[in-house]
């Protein structure tokens, strides 16, 4: 950070001046683009989990208060106010540990603000390009914030999906009502005293309500700021703000810097399995082994691998006993990926962790720290019962920046989740209408069309 | 803390035992009535308040989603939602900043209880006598856990109001619905996770924000839990914790030494003055000399104050611009109490920070740190114009535990709150229902009596 006292770089100021000032026409093509992928990527994963058990939990618990019917929850024939919208869609939309990654912090993006401006668009409709910008504003937002905080935040225990996504849901709620300056530092200011997300939640429901919760308080944050509730006009950098509260480091400048010339939106990245993001490169490589050398689980006798420290400290889990449990375990995910040579969400069933095959497979898999492999490496070797070893050094995998999944492997990944809810037409006009967003006269007529009729 | 590990201690598995198991009959008589004196202060100042800026703004924000009319708005003739109620009642109980505090922690301990289980006793009825075991079991829980972080906690920059509130919020709330266990378990890691309120926000609407959300958080995670919404089995010990995650101490037998023994309850106090508790002994001393002596502005040269540190920490501003931030003001707080012998709401309004007597008499004022005077004291000095120097030690300020208001002050700052929004009549009723609530079929009639007929 600069020589200056936080208290004079105004900070929050300079942000809520930015927001403020874009304009639709003026944000790059690429960047909309990224931000139509994105909301593609999200609204497969809402719609895939509409019956998630996390998702008929939360409904179940919120229906006595949830009119007026404002809203849609995406995949299900509910209708409910905007802000179990944002709650119920944020769950869903993260409970397959399968949306977007902003891997420069690992905030999931879209969870917290498409959640809350999708719910909002119903109640004041927009239009797609309006909405395209402020999806893209606050994923900018919040990923800003969170990189000036990052790893230091994350390694104290905070969640950073929850706590940075409520700027990002603040951000893009208050662009969409077009508050000014003032009422857009109240916003923000609003949405820092809201810090939602534990990573001691991880395994549990309670992961998934994070993305959620946040979309909901910055959904919050906004409202009240454009009626003029006052809050603190440094909420991000003062002495006791947001960052010096909840992190041991700050970098100014990954907020202010370049704003409006660079977006952090381009650095998104989407899953091609439903897990989290750091084994991705085992399983890759798993993948990658089976198909080269037609492997099958009996003729494996062990697989040693060498993966990046957080690899351990996040997915470490030796014996999953849920589904949920399975995604947070390198084991059990490489374990699938060699029988199967897939980790979607069938791979991560209740059924599945305790299937002995994999059980089997699961208990041969080694895993050693090695500090220079890069969190999207993996070296990983499968010794087979006749003595021979193959190897797989996975520089980058699958679904990361240098090697992003295609548009059409996000379609096929979007109809996977979709047509199981759908069905098959109804999945295919939906998937248009995400595609076509960018040039919707409503935006809230994407969440209408997902809905399922009752 | 004893040499366990954390995650052996089970800390959060105790407490949820504690909670589910504690019975009407057996709480102490003392805590019970504690618990009634607190609701009765409560009740005041949310009504009093019902008028006020940030409660109108709040209303005006959620109106239009919040149907269906569950719950009342203290003071007024709305009828909204639980978490609506929740929010606005809990904003209003302590935007004049008029509550009780618990001064081992600084916790304001009713708002974020009483908001939360008064709005869902009008959804789901209760026994006056399950509200108050449930109103004092929420704030020893969260008095318990404000302890396990305190000081620290509360030096980085959290408004432990908020952050502990949610815990207390829940657990009252779990307590009503009659929660087992493991889902008592899951209440309190649902509120750990969603810690509210920053110091920065002090000055702002936003502090009176913090119960209102904690309120609205705390019913909310107990209404997740109660459906099977999964969480943390430690939300609050584990490594990624709250406490851990939140302060740099923790002594958890604060939270689990001599449960269902000792109340965190019986060291709440109530305040006087209408403002910052660390203020009020240098009003007290005022009020003392300006009766004793019979001052009047014009004979005062200066006042010299020796004040515990907190004090300019937490009101040491100089020149307050509005009625809020005077309350944070050890200056303007002395004048008005020198001028007036008072310190009210009346004292506490924008044309009385801008009043020429009271600017001259509060630029006179000045503080010293004296780490010897305890945060219930003051040494005051008020020099004359003649030269005279009057002095006065007050060991304990009036509303300190050690010295605490007594049922008939309880009552006449009740009336003094509540009169001018409710009138005598319809005030002496809500008055009596608060006095009886240990007696009342239904709990949810407080609320209703507190309402304006439209």
């Amino acid at each position: 950070m600069s020589g200056l006292r936080p208290e004079t770089l105004q900070v929050t100021r300079a942000l809520a001046r930015h927001i403020v000032g874009v304009r639709d026409q003026e944000l790059p093509v690429e960047v909309r683009h990224e931000a139509v992928k994105t909301f593609l990527n999200w609204m497969g994963c809402a719609v895939g989990a509409a019956k998630h058990e996390a998702v008929e939990i939360a409904i179940r618990a919120l229906a006595p208060f949830s009119a007026p019917t404002q809203a849609s929850v995406l995949g299900r024939t509910e209708r409910v106010n905007i802000f179990d919208a944002a709650l119920f869609n944020g769950i869903a939309s993260h409970v397959f540990d399968f949306d977007d990654t902003h891997l420069k912090t690992v905030i999931h993006p879209a969870g917290p603000v498409a959640s809350a401006i999708l719910a909002y668009s119903e109640y004041k409709p927009v239009s797609g390009p309006a909405f395209v910008t402020a999806l893209a504003t606050g994923i900018d937002v919040e990923c800003r914030i969170g990189s000036a905080v990052y790893p230091d935040h994350y390694d104290i225990g905070w969640h950073i999906t929850g706590t940075a996504g409520v700027f990002g849901a603040a951000a893009a709620v208050g662009k969409l009502m077009g508050l000014d300056e003032q009422r857009m530092i109240w916003a923000l200011g609003l949405a820092a005293t809201q810090p939602v997300g534990l990573r001691e939640m991880f395994g549990t429901m309670t992961k998934s309500f994070h993305p959620g919760r946040a979309a909901q308080s910055g959904l919050l944050a906004a409202l009240l700021a454009e009626q003029g509730y006052t809050s603190s006009e440094s909420g991000i950098e003062a002495k006791r703000g947001w960052a010096n509260v909840t992190s041991t480091h700050q970098d100014y400048n990954e907020i202010t810097g370049e704003l409006g010339v660079r977006s952090e939106l381009m650095l998104n990245s989407y899953k091609p399995f439903a897990c989290g993001i750091v084994i991705h490169p085992a399983i890759d490589a798993c993948v990658q082994l089976r198909q080269e050398h037609g492997l099958k689980a009996e003729d494996i006798a062990s697989v040693e691998l060498k993966v990046h420290p957080l690899v351990l400290e996040l997915t470490g889990k030796r014996t999953p006993t849920t589904g949920l449990d399975g995604k947070f375990s390198v084991y059990h995910s490489s374990a699938v990926a060699l029988i199967y040579g897939r980790a979607g969400e069938e791979q991560y069933s209740d059924t599945m962790v305790r299937n002995p095959l994999v059980v089997a497979l699961r208990d041969s898999v080694t895993a050693e720290i090695d500090p220079q492999v890069a969190t999207d490496a993996v070296d990983a070797t499968v010794v087979l019962k006749d003595g021979r070893r193959l190897h797989k050094f996975v520089e980058h995998a699958i679904g990361s920046v240098a090697r992003p999944m295609t548009e059409a492997d996000l379609i096929a990944k979007f109809d996977d989740l979709v047509e199981p809810i759908l069905g098959t037409d109804h999945g295919a006009r939906l998937r248009q209408a995400c595609l076509d967003l960018d040039r919707l006269p409503d935006a809230g007529a994407v969440a209408r069309e997902a809905q399922l009729k009752p």
